[in-house]
């Protein structure tokens, strides 16, 4: 998003700078690694929009913006061990290029990290903001949690597959968006709605992003295309195909998911023509809408300035649209 | 140790009413198993002198021994990962019973929970605390990198080897006395004497960690006897045998630490009649005892409760005369 880029290139400067800072090491080479895969950026915008909304200085929120981004990074590590993914934004993951070992520990060495970012804040703020993300950070665990529970259950309910997403995925929006907002001085009602729009939307990006999956560009994703479908993966696309299905499609459907043939060209083919049979896709993007909508009516809440407003809107209609 | 049994009984009460009240789940079911394995409870036993010497009362480190505890079993259910220790206090280490994935992830969430178990302290004693775990914790993560880097090199330096024992051991026992301190309102100086103590007593008991190994007695210490030869750990004694080794006994020595046999009888046997010929067991001795005496002195420089000193000064004592 064109205007998010004086953002990010002042992020990137910043991060460019502390990675520098760091030793020599291979306890830090993997973290420089992941933190210059091109990533988009979103949380950090999130925390530097947040703090701008509140009249201060963007880069005020630069430690929260890097914080929140290593944070983010730490779990995409550990998860990535987990799902055992060996591609991350087109590269291979830490685990696969520097091994389990040390992908564990340079994850583990992000997740502290990113309290240390914080820590040249004044305690009135510093306090907030170390409360936040770790309440934060526990919620991202149970959600990862529930994620891999998901993969040894037959059946997930929708509405147990929305919490998980909240956990896994937007919770982390909101906490940028908040800790951006304390650093700038707003007051607990704001920083309350700009959670909410900052978790609502993240709701909203995650079913998105469950769709790119099945129909998005293979190339900009970045990962093998339908990977969730070769991977058994209860998405929304999959939970609400399950719901619709007549019985034959839902036998189809259990019989294809328990189990990851070699060649899964086959598979892929029969969902997708399950999916689209069902409009599954035209569910999934009446959900995202309404997520979207939700999001914003608690941003409009927010006592802050118009234009970042304006930009932050913008920012969720793009987050949702992207690459399809 | 007798006089810490009080220190330990309130330690467990609260231990347990914490654990109570996380939630029923796969994620907290690990952080309960490890946490009921009947560690010896140093780090709280000593974040709780650590406030008592200032005048406080020990149960105001409630807190903070608990949140080094938990630091400290995160980082041991992480490492018994990368060790592939499948034993931890005689009974089965994490991963073995909940699988590698359950593992890190239970293990981020002890790390964070460390974070959270502090929140209630006001917001001067909780900024100093968050600070001091997580200098703590990124250098723990330096000295479990290091060990594991030690693995691949044929040589390492018994000051290489210091240093990494410090970063993996005994930094946080210093900061389980210094976070103590902050709670019980000791001043800059005296926190540092109390971290500066605990750093020297860590390294004594490391170095007698490594005695035990191969000099203890099986059933105490709960692991494989001489599993660091086992499993070619450049302890203390190796590198010390190395150092004072003739040309045969070098060669010697570096032949069987270079794999690992089935059967390990002759290698352990033959290692320890070099240890034995080179008498390395009394060089560990005499460089423990400099340890402890360097500790001991930064104890005695401190302003603080001459009944909780002499208490603090037994607890050194003990920790490296166990079990031998």
């Amino acid at each position: 998003m064109q205007s998010l880029k004086p953002y990010i290139e002042s992020f990137n400067n910043f991060l460019k700078s502390i990675m520098k800072g760091l030793p020599e090491s291979t306890l830090y080479d993997p973290v420089r690694y992941i933190m210059n895969t091109p990533g988009k950026r979103i949380r950090p915008s999130l925390g530097m929009l947040g703090c701008e909304l509140f009249g201060g200085s963007s880069d005020d929120a630069l430690p929260v913006a890097l914080a929140v981004e290593v944070f983010h990074n730490f779990t995409l590590v550990h998860d990535d061990i987990m799902d055992d993914a060996d591609i991350r934004r087109g590269k291979e993951s830490v685990h696969v290029k520097y091994g389990n070992s040390n992908a564990i520990l340079s994850g583990d060495a992000m997740m502290i990290l990113s309290y240390d970012i914080l820590k040249n804040y004044q305690d009135k703020v510093f306090t907030p903001l170390v409360k936040v993300l770790t309440e934060t950070g526990l919620g991202l665990c149970e959600g990862q949690q529930s994620d891999m529970n998901f993969e040894e259950m037959e059946y997930v309910s929708i509405e147990d597959y929305l919490i998980m997403i909240e956990k896994k995925t937007s919770i982390l929006l909101g906490a940028s968006l908040k800790m951006g907002s304390i650093v700038g001085g707003a007051g607990q009602e704001d920083q309350e709605h700009l959670y909410q729009f900052g978790k609502y939307i993240g709701i909203a990006f995650q079913i998105h992003d469950d769709m790119l999956d099945v129909f998005g560009d293979d190339q900009k994703v970045g990962k093998i295309r339908c990977g969730d479908i070769i991977n058994n993966k209860k998405t929304y696309l999959y939970l609400k195909a399950l719901e619709l299905a007549d019985a034959d499609q839902k036998s189809t459907l259990l019989s294809y998911y328990s189990h990851a043939p070699s060649d899964p060209t086959e598979k892929i083919n029969k969902v997708l023509s399950i999916f689209k049979s069902l409009v599954v896709e035209e569910y999934a993007n009446q959900l995202k809408e309404a997520y979207l909508h939700l999001g914003k009516s608690h941003l409009q809440a927010v006592n802050g300035n118009e234009n970042v407003k304006t930009l932050l809107m913008d920012l969720a209609d793009y987050l949702i649209a992207r690459d399809l």
